[in-house]
């Protein structure tokens, strides 16, 4: 009876949500995940136990960082997706080998279909809105890969610090003033 | 000859760059980026090879973007003056075991009191203007620790997707009015 009434409310939850999200998620996607959710199937005790793979707590930052960190979870879900693919087993032939008629289509093969454009619609929006964050994602991976006990990398990074000093207390001090006339603003509105 | 004009000109670069930075790096701080450089010394030629450590082309995206990624240069200055303090000789003795008179102060001890005042400016700036940046870069980091091959975690994040999709596109789509509106402005002000 629980399991019944969980369900109900996760379907209805579910209609409800993507209503709400009509003006960017097409409907043939969100169809799709539906779907696709008939197959990666987990208890709603596993689903709703509070612990979302992407948080829901709002982005630290202005515009331009929520926006980095959204480029990686695009490319997250690039990464998931593919992972998903790889997961499903070997498609089945074009061809029936014993009669040579067309084979039945086989549920792994719907599965694969329907991963295949999520994953489309995802690399779409990466590619037309995010690229400039992907570009940044790289360069701050290659943070990682700097060699800090090496002499040469040691005495050049000394040698660029007052650049980058420099760069980060002026943008720090841009933010500041931001936010301050901000909250100026802020104030003036209460008090009109 | 050759030597002696390029450790010339270096030394003229690092004085003007010094005074050109004069509004943000505070002269002590310059002064010891420079008596470091005596102990961390490479040859001009590996110094200026057109390959630094740290970009010099100017960074993708918007404000936002450029403080996530200045943070994380900010965060690897920390990391790396670490490694250098960490790889200088153990301290000396601050008494001469032999007299119990203190012991004159070895080389190391200077370079190390330099690198550690280096590293609490650095880490000053951190703390006072990056520190969303950095919640940000830790959140980052947190993606790529989900376990893409797990069923739970595949169907948590198809199940999460339209929200995710919905926030990207929206997102996306302020970015570009923003950019279309900065180009308008332009146009009217050549036009102007």
């Amino acid at each position: 009876m629980v399991a019944t009434v969980r369900a109900v409310v996760s379907v209805s939850l579910w209609l409800i949500v993507s209503q709400v999200r009509g003006a960017y998620v097409p409907p043939k996607m969100n169809k799709t995940i539906h779907n696709l959710l008939r197959h990666y199937k987990i208890s709603q005790r596993e689903l709703f136990n509070g612990k979302p793979v992407f948080s829901k707590d709002p982005l630290p930052g202005e515009m331009g960082a929520k926006q980095v960190f959204v480029g990686a979870v695009l490319e997250t879900y690039d990464q998931l997706l593919g992972q998903m693919l790889k997961q499903l087993p070997t498609p089945a032939p074009k061809t029936d080998e014993s009669n040579g008629l067309p084979a039945s289509v086989a549920p792994g093969d719907n599965v694969r279909t329907e991963l295949t454009y999520i994953l489309k619609k995802v690399q779409e929006l990466r590619k037309h809105r995010y690229q400039e964050q992907e570009k940044l994602l790289l360069q701050l991976r290659a943070l990682k890969h700097i060699q800090m006990d090496n002499l040469v990398v040691q005495s050049k990074a000394l040698w660029e610090l007052p650049r980058l000093y420099e760069e980060a207390s002026s943008l720090g001090d841009i933010e500041r003033r931001r936010r301050r006339r901000q909250a100026k603003r802020l104030k003036t509105r209460q008090r009109a």
